[in-house]
């Protein structure tokens, strides 16, 4: 018996990326989180502390900013891709790279070309893992906060001896969706897709009626790859944040689902995936999510 | 010498209250964070813990819960009087109320009557007081996050033996505006204060051309002052969020004000008060505000 | 009717010093969150732009580097004191400052001189105010949780319309402890002073039975002022962590106050100051608060 | 092509359970966040809404209190094998699950049987999957934030392009260690394993004379493993939070490693598995974590 080095990765997280681009009196911004991490032959820092094959992470942040301005940062899947591939074929060391980014939405301030004011809370992601010569890219949304206010039933569920819960034909469904979609190989107008798969999550939860959540989640991802070719699967985390109709009879008044404590925890979280049965294997597509 | 109680209050702070109202099949929902706290003769609870002039803070949020279904809750500082003013009035003790409401915007999901989507991470709010038979309300927006990226100088400060800043007439200027203005007494369309009143501070902090963070301020509470006959003051909190143009120079390469590094701690702290010099004393307006 | 400039402050929050110093193979680390803010004659930068009188907050940065550097920090309290003195004597313009510190504990890692874990998530504190040549100084403890399993109990409070909580002789009490406590002016022992009133909040909040959570709030005020003469006066900021005992019935159990549901929000929040009645004004003290 | 379901599972997450246990005036407590998932035959409730085999969240969470009252809460690891098995054998259509365990400490205040103060922020872990008869249990450590002022190298690293980052032989370490452990199919005594496991990763942390982070982590994961034969895995995830030594030569002071800024973000993120050449097949033992 051995006690031997496993999978294991390294890089700079984090990295708070603001790019300023203008167009005359009109200027763009991109702002990103970016996170970088390589793999490879690595054993030697690990086993005696030799680095000579250890990208050190501060250069891998000062890449970062390197690259934010010898190119247009782009669509943040091509950023995280020439990233990915720039360490991979500069470092005869790193064989595998991840990147990824977190893109936080800005609006503009009426009539003014270069004040903004922050979007919403929700991030557009991506996740890109590059092997070698190969690449894999994950793409999605967190913090996409939403809720219906009817359109939600549960019951039918099995009662065992520590069932309490009430059925029910009308609840109020509310959660944060973090969602993931795998892209097949190949080209992708990467924000259209993005815009429009986002769209397609947020329409699908208004108009499907629920009978569960688990119900919801599969007809998002159904209805995103029905609508998106390039899409082989979609991984959807979905809490259920639960709202209580507060009881209102103690003081003579009814509640007839208008008055609701928003609870913090415990809450509800479904997870699902949904795919196409001939989709092409992941690969390495879904270690670029935190595999400790 | 003796030992004595000072200033107190006790309530039930975050009740996180969601209300949904329909008009058919067009449905609105209120999400607020309620907090309640009283004040007046409850020397007993501390001195002996005789309760007999404690109304529970659980019979608080009781409270809240039930106004919220006997009357639209309308506007959240109608919301808040209201509850301010019923427990002064009920509770023979109690001689003073504080209701915190910070409302959380939703945006329709679109074509739909029944399902949202968490609009931007912004807060409208008030804190309300009411002492006796007065009032005063204090509204506000928390978590306005904004950034420009031109329009702001900052040089002519002094330089002692610890000033190594470079004067700059070009840098990004980033924030997140908590703003609190105290109305004066009298009728106020609520609502339409606070969009016009958030509209000023946006378009104010996007347009002055600001020689310091300072400068703004004054200007952001000006503008509100200037249009708004209701408001007799303005409070103003701003981070300066710092953004560092990164040196790229050992790269070869040149940053103008193209790419930054958004820090996070430490950052630059502006506070300060714009007020009319014939404002209405302020009485306990601002007592609302945490005091501990 | 003119628009004036109010109250105002500005400078450098949360700037994160960790200082090491070494006595041969044993190290010492003061890990300290510093927040400085100058108040004076800064009409000019609000009016105009003009920063003649306006000590970059990048200043006040480095100063506290600096002062970290030319003497040992020492006590936290000291640390505050000599920045405030310093920017207050150093530029005319400034007439008063505010430094506040929070210290986080860290404990060694046993028989080593050099490494160290992390302590409780508990903070030490103070707040420093300088005004001219006069100083305040409120210390304090923050994040300071504690919770009784039984020795709490709530009965006796008035019930109105809104009112079902039941009354209760046992049940659990759980807070986060803020406390602060506003020194007489004189010599202070910095250290033993707040490791000698955190153990009397911990012991007085452990042994007091208490009636309600404002009792042992005074109990606990009390029990400073009546140990401490160097204190003035102490003001407590304690939430009521709600501990649900859960209904287990439908399940055929009975529950003994054994399982409980810990709650989020809402929580309630008593406040409250202890004093004594010859206490000295308490001048500016209290105004390293947040004022906004 | 068609459109299928993929992995999924669905639960109750974050509850907040807290357990009293009496032994006459000495009372101890257990404060756990308990968060359940099932796999299973699911397919039907995502398909058509059909919930027939869902066994409700809200149950789930039921069962984890009744569970609590039913016996003994005991060591977290049989708590949530207890939980997981039961899920697993009374619902057909359950064919896994998943039970998560953190436990907050808590330490007694001095001289009271029932009452306490928070220990470290530091989280206690475990993560159970049970498939069938089989089961996995992962145990860890996570927020345990250390720090050493020496004994820390990094040097001998590539230089590209991009690299400015300067060597060192003496540079301050720090990091926050989320540590697993997947144990061996077999009796552990858990409790005993926990403490034992902690302190060699603190004592190596400690110990370790780093020449990289990468180094610590494979002696941190050695040591667990040389001796704790109960162990088959060691992984470790331990961000770089850097601590710069601020220059302090404008001033005319030199820093020699005294005075130090602790950055927030970016910071470095090192990841890593240490494994017994022979260990067992993992199974289904890492995928209690997050998998999507």
């Amino acid at each position: 018996m051995a006690i031997v080095l496993g999978d294991n990765q390294y890089g700079k997280a984090e990295n708070r990326l603001v790019v300023v681009s203008r167009d005359g009196d009109v200027h763009r911004i991109k702002d990103l989180t970016v996170s970088t991490s390589l793999r490879g032959d690595l054993a030697d820092t690990h086993l005696t502390g030799d680095n000579a094959k250890v990208l050190a992470t501060d250069t891998q942040k000062n890449t970062v900013h390197a690259f934010a301005k010898r190119q247009p940062v782009g669509e943040i899947e091509d950023f995280a891709l020439r990233l990915g591939r720039h360490f991979v074929s500069s470092q005869e060391a790193i064989t595998g790279a991840r990147v990824l980014v977190d893109e936080h939405p800005w609006q503009r301030i009426e009539g003014n070309g270069h004040s903004f004011v922050s979007g919403s809370a929700e991030k557009r992601t991506t996740a890109v893992t590059v092997d070698g010569d190969r690449s894999w890219v994950v793409s999605g949304v967190r913090d996409l906060v939403v809720l219906k206010t009817t359109g939600s039933e549960f019951h039918g569920f099995p009662r065992d001896e520590y069932t309490t819960l009430q059925e029910t034909d009308d609840r109020v469904l509310a959660t944060s969706v973090t969602a993931r979609w795998r892209y097949r190989t190949g080209e992708v107008d990467w924000a259209e897709a993005h815009a429009a798969i986002r769209l397609l999550l947020l329409t699908t939860f208004a108009g499907k009626h629920s009978l569960s959540l688990q119900q919801t989640l599969y007809a998002m991802g159904e209805a995103v790859l029905l609508a998106r070719p390039e899409v082989a699967e979609v991984r959807l985390s979905m809490p259920n944040r639960h709202h209580f109709a507060v009881d209102l009879s103690p003081f003579g008044l009814a509640n007839d689902n208008e008055v609701f404590h928003a609870a913090d925890r415990p809450y509800g979280l479904i997870e699902g995936s949904v795919l196409r049965d001939d989709a092409e294997d992941p690969g390495l597509a879904w270690h670029t999510l935190p595999a400790f």
